[in-house]
């Protein structure tokens, strides 16, 4: 049986961030609520001229270069992101317009003539079904290579229950036989149903209304037919536009948290019952890593715990349980003190915590959270020397909307080599704070001149306004 | 080697349509060069209650009862449209969400709980992506079910040079192994570059700018700062937002006619190019149907002549051609020529032709396409007693941006029983023409009374305005 699964990775982070100790002061939330309850420390947060696609770009170039791809031997390239910047042409083909150029000095022109490119959308879960077809297409064929990328960018509306809970980034996955990092099974756990607990919609308004809301903001007084008198004689692009109705585009989601935690909870229960009844697995003893995707740093660990509890019930030390935290009638009582107990904790802290790492540095990357959470458990492990060989890996996804897919992998022998350059927690030290004032500025997109240093970055570089390109996207690679 | 492939079809069609000939009286084009020049007759055009997701279902739902399928079996619904309702949660999840409750009742509750479902995005040629990956997902097990959807709507500004070739709808498609309607192989050619030739971008405006010309339009003036500052007060949801920049979403695309046919050109050779790396194959002559990506009905034709001019030159009967055209020293006067030859018509009315005929009843259909000029091939062949069993298909996609594949399959023996039911060009004379005036309302969304009976079909039935379920679309089935 062949194997495929991750032969190398690569990341692409935003080089400023914002302290979640300043967000905390300013919003007036208790820090500790935010630190110890839910394990955030910073979040990095895009420049004024970055992207989804930028991102992208970035870990694709990373990739490339740092492997010494040749990028005609890569016959995929698929993206999961749900930061997409168009509605029709991918994100992906503007990383890809941008790194081709890039490329074109070393590997002549039109390197990725015959690569597949694709977006997928799936919430937060896209970049998890990317990476399913990229390892079923590469155990198809014969010396296969694809290319996975997960881009995002999670933004939420200034002084939302959301805001703390943002971040940004890209993860690439390079996918081939014999892989050096991790090889994943064909086993998957699928869980899926149609809810609205988290969404991008678009706003509607009648433009007739937001005239005449202007006019009675002025204190003046307009009927519907002067009102479309006024408009058809305009040229202003916005307002002689022939639609009724104006649709507005928001980054910022729709969303109901306590709602959304239900639904990843049901369907990750649902999919690790599909994941056992293919393949039988004592899910919190026999994985030795658990890798989730995570909103926020502790998400996971809330999200397994009553299913550690089920386990420790029926197969494990219950004893041990009852003699450290008691055993109350009070069933609510008794989880309560049972997820603050040592033996949970200690759990936590040997299968779940090296995957949090990064998350509490970056926040939620959407697409790209639980290959970044991989990353992490990577890194922690080659930065304290802990041997990760053979360990197998459980992967617990989920995208709002919903779906959640279950999956795992064996750590190969050569993960040593492919992670010691990735050197994700230096690099995470490396970034520069931006104080509350700017980063509310920046988001509200009243900045217009980069705040991080554009060396050895792809960055967006325009927006073309003419009628037959009007609003293209350009990007541009700035040498270090 | 397993065999797998499209085992069975169906598709769905808004029930109005926009006759080619009022809108060509209307806008003052001459009609004749609509219909003969592009081989437009009439355009789909949805009703006000109807998007892309109604479509998928409509589709979903008839694919199952019309072929006895069990919800249960059925591992995957994979989605290629570039009509997505939301940037996060898929367009499928609506369609599923619908017809699983539909089923509820003769299949019980959640009877698609495990199945696996995404978008994927590439312009008209992410359906094709779908059907991809879907393959190789059946055949990389046992007995495995999959249904690939392409569902959208092409919609062009009122008056511009794209509103002649708007059209709507989707088409369903069973995968299994041992298919009844064509077997596909798994070589498939593909051409990338990443390029602006159509695309659907968001259209930025300065908000405060945006005030101030309905202030201007008012014949008044007034300052930044007065402007902030009325903003400040006001509790509209879209002047008080934080964001300084309005970014507006549109169905209509923005495009350059000409560089998009260059780009399909291209794209096409290269695929060509690429399939004939791994298989090497007498496109003009081996292939008995060529099925294409159609923007409109005689695109295809258009895009292969050249093909087939190199082809006549190299292996075909050149001296007949010369005979009935003469050999022009102009060249590109021989080549009008040749493109209206007998010879060249000869082919086209015998290749392509059949594939035509539906585009030319309904439009564009994106990324649906190419699958509904499959069907009209189908359906031809089926009404005029055309046996298909054996005959090679070629398939040319593209989708702006830009990528084209190629691929062909084989009509299996099991095909008319197949195509029997679905009765593609009875339904299509069964649409209600709707006259221009209320098109152009509807098309500016002036219409909320739907136009077309709710009789036995899903239509969009609410958009939900609270706080936590803002803009989230709710479907109904309406019962016969």
């Amino acid at each position: 049986m062949k194997k495929v699964g991750i032969h190398a990775a690569s990341f692409y982070l935003p080089s400023i961030y914002v302290d979640i100790k300043d967000l905390a002061f300013k919003r007036d939330i208790e820090y500790d609520k935010l630190s110890k309850g839910l394990g955030l420390n910073k979040m990095s947060f895009p420049d004024c001229d970055e992207d989804s696609a930028s991102f992208a770009a970035n870990a694709l170039i990373k990739l490339i270069e740092s492997n010494n791809l040749d990028p005609k031997e890569i016959g995929r390239i698929y993206l999961g992101t749900e930061s997409a910047l168009d509605s029709s042409k991918p994100t992906i083909s503007y990383a890809l317009e941008i790194v081709e150029e890039i490329l074109e000095k070393s590997h002549g022109k039109n390197c990725f003539k015959n690569v597949d490119i694709v977006d997928l959308t799936f919430a937060c879960v896209g970049g998890v079904d990317a990476l399913q077809n990229c390892l079923d297409w590469v155990k198809g064929g014969q010396k296969r290579k694809a290319i996975v990328i997960a881009s995002d960018l999670a933004k939420y509306e200034l002084g939302s229950t959301g805001e703390y809970t943002q971040g940004s980034g890209a993860v690439a996955f390079l996918i081939s036989e014999n892989p050096d990092l991790i090889e994943i099974s064909d086993i998957w756990g699928i869980a899926t149903k149609g809810v609205g607990d988290f969404f991008k919609p678009r706003r509607s308004y009648n433009k007739i209304e937001l005239f005449k809301e202007v006019v009675s903001l002025l204190d003046k007084e307009i009927d519907d037919e002067l009102v479309l008198e006024i408009l058809d004689k305009t040229d202003s692009k916005f307002w002689s536009d022939n639609n009724k109705k104006v649709e507005v585009f928001k980054e910022e989601p729709i969303f109901e948290g306590k709602f959304s935690n239900e639904c990843y909870l049901e369907r990750m229960e649902d999919a690790l019952n599909h994941f056992n009844s293919q393949k039988e697995t004592d899910f919190i003893n026999s994985w030795q890593h658990l890798i989730f995707h995570l909103p926020y740093a502790f998400h996971g660990r809330r999200m397994i715990f009553k299913k550690w509890l089920s386990w420790i019930t029926e197969k494990g030390d219950l004893k041990r349980l009852y003699d450290e935290v008691g055993n109350d009638n009070d069933k609510s009582l008794f989880m309560k003190k049972a997820s603050k107990s040592n033996l949970y904790l200690d759990y936590v802290k040997e299968k779940i915590m090296p995957g949090e790492i990064a998350s509490s540095e970056i926040g939620n990357m959407y697409s790209a959270s639980i290959f970044m959470s991989f990353l992490s458990l990577l890194n922690h492990a080659y930065n304290n020397n802990i041997e990760l060989k053979d360990n197998t890996v459980g992967f617990i996804s989920y995208g709002s909307g919903s779906k959640s897919k279950v999956f795992e992998g064996i750590i190969q022998g050569g993960w040593r080599k492919k992670v010691k350059g990735l050197k994700l927690f230096e690099i995470l030290k490396r970034r520069k704070k931006i104080d509350i004032e700017i980063y509310e500025k920046l988001h509200s997109n009243q900045i217009s001149i980069p705040l991080s240093p554009n060396k050895g970055i792809i960055k967006l570089s325009k927006i073309e306004s003419s009628e037959f390109n009007l609003g293209l996207r350009k990007y541009k690679y700035f040498k270090d």
